[in-house]
């Protein structure tokens, strides 16, 4: 019964060693679990439950977007993953390479996909012809393997589950526009499902994806103040098109080569959710993307009419569309509400014998452990109203913590004062020249986030060389 | 535009060359297409809605049944793989070996995938310790490899999509209710979405799945009498978990082994409904699983009103939640009958001037062809049960042929004709002996698909040996 010892055991404290926390709350929260492949994690099924939230409401926006779900192979033959001269050198070092299929040797190795760029271009070379097969907008769930060196779970990971949106466009235009769209479509997401604010924007020259032409990306901060990547989307102008030879015929009968982007989150997801919200008792979950909305504790379960009450709230509730689960199992309440406070379940409602005389129960809110006393008549139209204040509530809290951790820097002391001490965000001018951005590197090992979409300018020179700044760009430690 | 070329192009007659039909439809409907690596196929947007209907399906009945979904890494160290003997000498002739990581050899090889029984072992031995972790109902949607030497698109690949469930019981018989439960699950998922019949039963010793102590089997009856193991469902017994040192204390204090199961149905279900209800024009999709359940084709669509009606239909159905397209191309009316007709859509609503007048629609179904006129007013009051009576209609096209294509043998002159010129299913009674399975192998290229679950006898020797026989087996020549 070790793992029941383990449960209850207290997590370090997220002030005290927060990597430590973070590993802590992934484990005990039983959101996944070690293989014995370093990097390749088991997703546990309160862990999957969270992916399975997100992928339905991406999958939904997706489909209202126009886009369609295809499955490429897993595999991509060397040969042809080595068209792309850009993008080969960025993936190479980490992939995990097949070499043997039914006990022979392969002539052509197979890597397992890193990303699939090259395999849809390569079908999408066979099905465009025409003007009329654009745009094609396909998206693809999955996963993918990087090997990588470090590995925490949800944020590096040999392999992981993503998805991956690929698109093919008539012309520039468009496709610049799906970019900005489907960052948009993240960033909602952030906004109405995970209760995320970003910091959004382009990346730089160095930080961009291996073959774009231009990356953008959201920027969740995390309790400890550094940054983390949460979703790209990427414009590729026709590069990949014209080495993969993918061209159409146009309404004027000339033949072009289309316009493409491919855009991807990955379950990196969860441990932004992790990082943003969790507290020293656990995991704490946005209501909307919880696979469990709403605990229902009996107390004194064996008294006459409790375990009836409970029941009968749960049915109600889930009624409504809720993801209700009532725990009459044979342990104290005492376990089951530090049971539930470390898997971050949004609402508890306990349910014992001295309220139910009185017609009520206790409500009990995780994000802010704020209690209420409501009748039973009312837990109904109770709940769902709670459930929108508590996401309002986290979102809030998070916007108020990244804003008051962006930090407008105009000399070098308070880049310094911010990257090395405040931490979060270091918003400044930029020269532009990549040697800057290096210096930054060097000195606080922190990297160019994105240049916002609000590029107004608030200084005159660069403070890292004192030289003519004309761009804006946010600096940060990121995971 | 070669596409548009080969899409109007003909099909191969299914009677002509049934190999040849199957191979036309799969490409010229637009379900997949091939990549470089052979025997991993690319599933288009058309092939990849069908497999979401069916996962939406069973994801729903699972959870319904107690299961939760996770995901296990998709690699498996080869010195795991090597712990349960008869699993291992089954799978490692085809499996793909993975040998390079970032750059480096890998020292304990990684196998992709075959299937992951080893892995959900290794990660119960370490979160099963009490009764009270029992049962474990876990499901995975994933793909797997497995090298193989011939391959077709959905029937045999060396990657496919799947999902596999592997569960983990207190008692022997509860783990064998699950065995027998989730083949139900999948029977029904047959009649109910599929409108495919299943022949249902017990494999024998020869045929069943390595490693199992018992496997079952849902077999469906293709147009050209062979036999498509469509999914399967394994008793393990306590083997599994005794040779991963699984073990659990018990109620009454005692280290017991529990008792596994595992099951899975994969992408191989397209290409059953292909082989049962195409035609010579095409796909015929059962209403309940098809991507598009009615296509709206507007005739003379540029004269007043006719677009601007389609499109209100179209929103009426949609509203029922319908899966519904309006085909308002530049292509002709003729064209697009052409191509909905191969694509297998139920329904086909014409729209067209004249009829407009006259305030109604013409409907044709796919499955036979039959056309009705009928009033704009009832369209969304007719179409609901239209699609209800096609899949009825299906399913008992389906359900005849495969009734008239089970032959009861008592000789072997009656197996050779039954197996050699009637096709279908040869019902026999049999001795047991592994020897006559192997000679009806020898003979016709046929294999025992069930131990059927009605086992009444109505013989009393085997046809192949002439010795007392007591059990009822069907063979098939099979795909």
């Amino acid at each position: 019964m070790s793992q029941k010892v383990i449960k209850n055991d207290a997590i370090t404290g997220r002030d005290v060693d927060f990597a430590q926390w973070y590993t802590d709350v992934c484990r005990k929260a039983e959101l996944m679990d070690y293989s014995s492949v370093k990097g390749f994690i088991i997703y546990r099924p309160y862990g999957y439950a969270i992916w399975e939230q997100i992928q339905a409401h991406l999958d939904r926006r997706f489909k209202e977007t126009g886009h369609e779900n295809v499955y490429m192979p897993m595999v991509i033959p060397e040969s042809l993953f080595l068209k792309e001269k850009e993008h080969v050198e960025g993936f190479a070092p980490e992939t995990l390479i097949a070499t043997i299929g039914g006990k022979n040797n392969l002539e052509d190795r197979l890597i397992i996909r890193p990303t699939s760029e090259v395999l849809f271009c390569e079908h999408y070379a066979k099905i465009i012809t025409s003007y009329r097969d654009l745009p094609k907008k396909y998206n693809q769930w999955c996963s993918v393997v990087r090997w990588e060196k470090t590995t925490r779970p949800f944020l590096r990971g040999s392999e992981f589950l993503w998805q991956e949106g690929h698109t093919m466009h008539a012309t520039e235009k468009e496709a610049r526009e799906e970019t900005l769209a489907m960052l948009d479509v993240y960033d909602q997401m952030g906004k109405e499902l995970l209760a995320v604010p970003f910091v959004t924007g382009r990346k730089t020259e160095k930080e961009k994806f291996a073959g774009a032409v231009e990356t953008y990306s959201i920027e969740a901060l995390m309790h400890d103040g550094k940054a983390l990547q949460s979703g790209t989307t990427h414009f590729f102008g026709d590069g990949f098109a014209k080495a993969f030879s993918i061209s159409f015929q146009d309404k004027d009968n000339t033949v072009k080569a289309p316009f493409q982007t491919s855009w991807g989150v990955s379950t990196r997801l969860i441990g932004s959710i992790i990082m943003v919200h969790g507290d020293d008792n656990g995991l704490v979950l946005p209501p909307f993307v919880a696979p469990i909305q709403i605990v229902l504790i009996p107390i004194q379960q064996n008294k006459p009419g409790v375990l009836e009450k409970a029941l009968e709230i749960k049915t109600a509730l889930q009624a409504l569309g809720l993801r209700v689960k009532l725990d009459d199992s044979d342990r104290s309440p005492g376990w089951k509400f530090a049971e539930y406070e470390m898997k971050g379940v949004p609402l508890r409602i306990e349910v014992g014998p001295r309220d139910l005389e009185q017609g009520v129960v206790t409500i009990a809110k995780r994000n802010d452990g704020q209690k209420t006393v409501v009748n039973i008549a009312d837990v109904v139209s109770t709940v769902p109203s709670l459930l929108k204040t508590i996401h309002q509530e986290m979102y809030a809290h998070a916007k108020a913590h990244l804003e008051s951790h962006i930090h407008s820097i105009h000399t070098l002391a308070q880049l310094d004062e911010a990257l090395n001490q405040k931490l979060g965000y270091a918003k400044m001018m930029w020269c532009g020249q990549q040697a800057c951005e290096d210096k930054v590197k060097e000195l606080y090992n922190a990297t160019a986030r994105v240049l916002p979409f609000d590029q107004t300018a608030f200084a005159e020179t660069c403070p890292v060389c004192g030289e003519k700044a004309h761009k804006v760009v946010v600096f940060a430690k990121a995971y």
